[in-house]
């Protein structure tokens, strides 16, 4: 399989996509039962930039960026690239000049289990990416992968077509066919958090809030008055 | 004494506690004899923020919370959240409710040898928070830790009551009993150190101002003019 | 050799070094065959500094900053401070102090692998360092090491009087002898770039851009139109 | 998806298992394309055993260890059990009296994503285990995950009943329909490595082995007569 | 309290310590409720020792190792000597000198939030150590740190004669007055565990011996007959 | 200079190797200085080799091998091969092929700042490798780097021909014309910790051996009776 390049691939609903894009990596990482986040050594280039899409995957080798190059005639606008690699490596794979290209192509944005250069220039240019490392290391063009194959990014497998949504509190991957009901879960969810949150803010605890006082008390928790010295 | 929560604790000095944190976490280690600074491994989630307040300390375990929410009510305001987990955990126990919630009960900020999540919003909100690293993981709630116990949080004993000082450069633990003093050698510090700036800043050289000369040439320190090549 | 101060060293080329800075570290690292990287971990204590200047070495021990101190006085305008480490060690040895002291003497930036301290006034100076981590550890004054004989730094070896350049990429290092040929050709790839920069964002893609498709094809890539589920 | 566990599962075929056992990891890797290997921090608890078996796979959370006594009732003679977790964790998830429970179920051995304790038990069992750490850190029984479902584990994912092959280089994964063409291939190179044994072994070079001279000269090899300094 | 050594302790009851050394250390870790184990970075020198002792505690500083030749002075026969130091170092601060000499005094081990260096050595003298790393980078004696304070070792507080029990699982510590009560408790598991292995070795599961299968109800658990695929 | 190859360098003197193989790192590392002292991550693949070589050395890039099938071309019976690597990478380089044609070329012993397969073969061959990870990840021969000329491994610079010296302890460097300097001091230190050893094996303690009380006082070391509590 390496060596192989899939043209065309399944996306996800693109309504599901903008919801999921909007309520963000922590909501959607609870909606579909905390399942799906990325390995948080991944770190936005610039923080604030929050994306999701459909991911075109690559599978490149260390020190090997070839394949990121192939994966571009591949993207379509709304499209997340999502770059794994088949051992840990921080090399510079992606800059600016491969930026310019993934935002012609109408990328949203790019999740790089690899390095990043160029950090000044991206973050100049507001093309979100995220990344294992910020490195100016060369990489070279010799090794085939694969693009559109099914990877591990950051120790989550990703199909081709996945939601991929990102955001400052890292990555977060929903399954192509689950993005409709995630997508809704999480709207389900953020209603719920919206009223925590005011009644939170009134200073109500968490205890009463959640109701957690009897699951407490039958773990066996004791209260002391204290002080204890 | 897992399952154990302490109501009240002693508090250190106010007074002592307000020089602190306008002394800041570089000079407040360095006046208490280069001691009780946590690892270097903690990061504020956003740049800026300098705070200190007595510890209200909380010891969960990996991938649960719940000792976090049985803290909140025990927390009184200018308090420092301290928490601390039994084995090394990154899952993003804390987020924007939780902020929200110990902002309302009148905290100054948290420290986390856990992760936290929800970056963007705790730096909208503005409100102070230390952590080991950003990660939108969600937490469960059903193992009994402690609150207001003796922990060790990146690798530094805190005793509830202590003072805790936090900015860019990290986290410091002041014993509660030495806040006074503590915070009357790092005034003197202070001092001292404005002398010195004036005086570096017209260049003379920490080697005259420090009177290095001495013991460099004891420990056998030898010039060459050079160019060696 | 511990114990040695070279007070002169053989600078490089100044018009080399400006250029040198004016590329930035992506396009230098490239423009030297991809060599002399430090190593990823280094981390401009804040963004959007870049510098370049001829290279003044310390050697220290873990947990002491004396060399910096003596560095200090052998440092000339222009120069960039390499502060290496016999150890692994991310303790505080640069603040503030030693930063209004380096930039009196003229210091373009400091490059440490070991921690600093004094974040926020640092950043407020915008005074341009590098470094392995923020920390406040102290360090103490009692060990020799060297000034200006070859260290390595994060992973790379530097004579005195290398020029040194660094940005939010990190840090490269260019021998002395050879900062005149490697500007020139950061110059000539500089050119090309721009030229690819404009064809990349019209859409053009990498592959036809840089003639990678025969190399693909005698290599054994396969195309499969998909989707593949 | 979480609190499923699937029964049965299709199992690789036995005399395919049986060649990858005995071929081990380094020449599997290799007859697959290089793929389906874990990362390297997987380590056995003691040198010398050498695996292969159908995966039974599950998934726990960080600090619990439930599902592990799930799966045991699901295990069968001859299976690996392939252990992931849904965060970074290191905890003693595994110890004795589990490998004592495993090994009267048949496993032929466990891969911990997570920590092992009994180091020296399971040593003088002689049961394979391969883990991330040695831990004696206890672990809960409270949160549902899943048994026999897909799992990322190390880094690769692992499908139920993919054969896990296991020795002193780490652990490699073959998806189940390509055991028996992996199994093939293996058993080539391992006679094609035989034969360059021992032709390496009288001296001969890689360089001529390997018929590399013109690759390198094509590639602009120079060599120099030396000694250079 | 830099520069303190306090000459005399008070050690923890000799039965008990003979019992948590037999026990070993994932016996009273679980036995004093799941706390007190160090780091799992902290590895035997040599694999195969298990040994107690009351602790006495050394705090130095990185590279500098002085305070161990101070802490031989107060060492009695039995006791474990445990080095903690001001911030991460592996240096090797401990070899096969000092090993002769904490032997000569009677000590039953040392552990070492530091490297080692002699390995070779210390393996062939059967002198128990444990340590973060293995290093020959020498050290210096120049800074004062502290003998028999309390310290932080490998995450854990340690007070001068709390017990320290350490095996091939790591080391974990027990407060000096929670000796007996835990020798106990751990006597108890012990017998408990003997007959549990006795009924897993015959096939039980754990399932039904330690009576999950309600609580897996109760949470949700779904089992599925299978193959899915 | 990438592509470049050296055939014949310098190598040091025979006796001088000889002796400083003896003596061992943690000898030969004090005795040059407490410099030269490569990483402590490199670590042997079995225990209880202890060699000495002059470097050979050769530059590779991550995940790819080439140069060291070049290199094994210029080795000569005596030499150590040190193989350095462009970036941060721990793929198996370097197998029992390699390990059988570089013994069959006479080399005493292989320094990898890479991975290591084959683990179990070379372990069973006796053939002396030390190395920064064991992987059996797959690596292609497709970038040139460079033999014998100046690289830095694990830290340390290293020029062909420099004697580089092996054991459990790790790897040290010595600098090729202080080769005979260096194996003198190395015996002068030996002699006088043969002396040492005996007194401290009779509990002489290290402050009277080593004359330390003085300077102990000078620094204000405090000794309280005790015990505090």
């Amino acid at each position: 399989v390496s060596g192989t390049v899939v043209r065309n691939i399944h996306r996800a609903d693109a309504a599901a996509i903008a919801t999921l894009e909007r309520l963000g990596v922590a909501t959607v990482h609870e909606a579909q039962g905390r399942a799906g986040l990325m390995q948080p050594y991944l770190r936005p280039v610039w923080r604030g930039a929050q994306v999701a899409g459909s991911a075109v995957t690559a599978l490149c080798h260390p020190g090997d960026n070839w394949m990121i190059h192939v994966a571009c005639e591949v993207l379509t606008p709304g499209d997340v690239l999502v770059v794994a690699c088949s051992s840990e490596n921080t090399d510079g794979g992606f800059g600016e000049l491969l930026a310019t290209s993934v935002k012609a192509r109408g990328a949203r944005g790019v999740v790089l289990d690899i390095g990043c250069r160029d950090a000044a220039g991206i973050t100049e240019m507001r093309f979100p990416v995220w990344s294992r490392a910020i490195s100016a290391k060369g990489t070279v063009k010799s090794s085939l992968g694969s693009v559109n194959l099914p990877v591990v990014c950051a120790g989550v497998s990703v199909r081709p077509g996945d939601v991929v949504v990102a955001d400052d509190d890292g990555v977060v991957v929903v399954p192509r066919l689950e993005a409709v009901r995630v997508a809704k879960a999480g709207e389900d969810r953020e209603k719920k958090e919206a009223v925590n949150r005011a009644r939170l803010q009134k200073g109500e605890l968490g205890l009463d809030l959640y109701g957690m006082r009897k699951s407490l008390a039958d773990k066996g928790i004791q209260y002391i008055d204290g002080p204890l010295d």
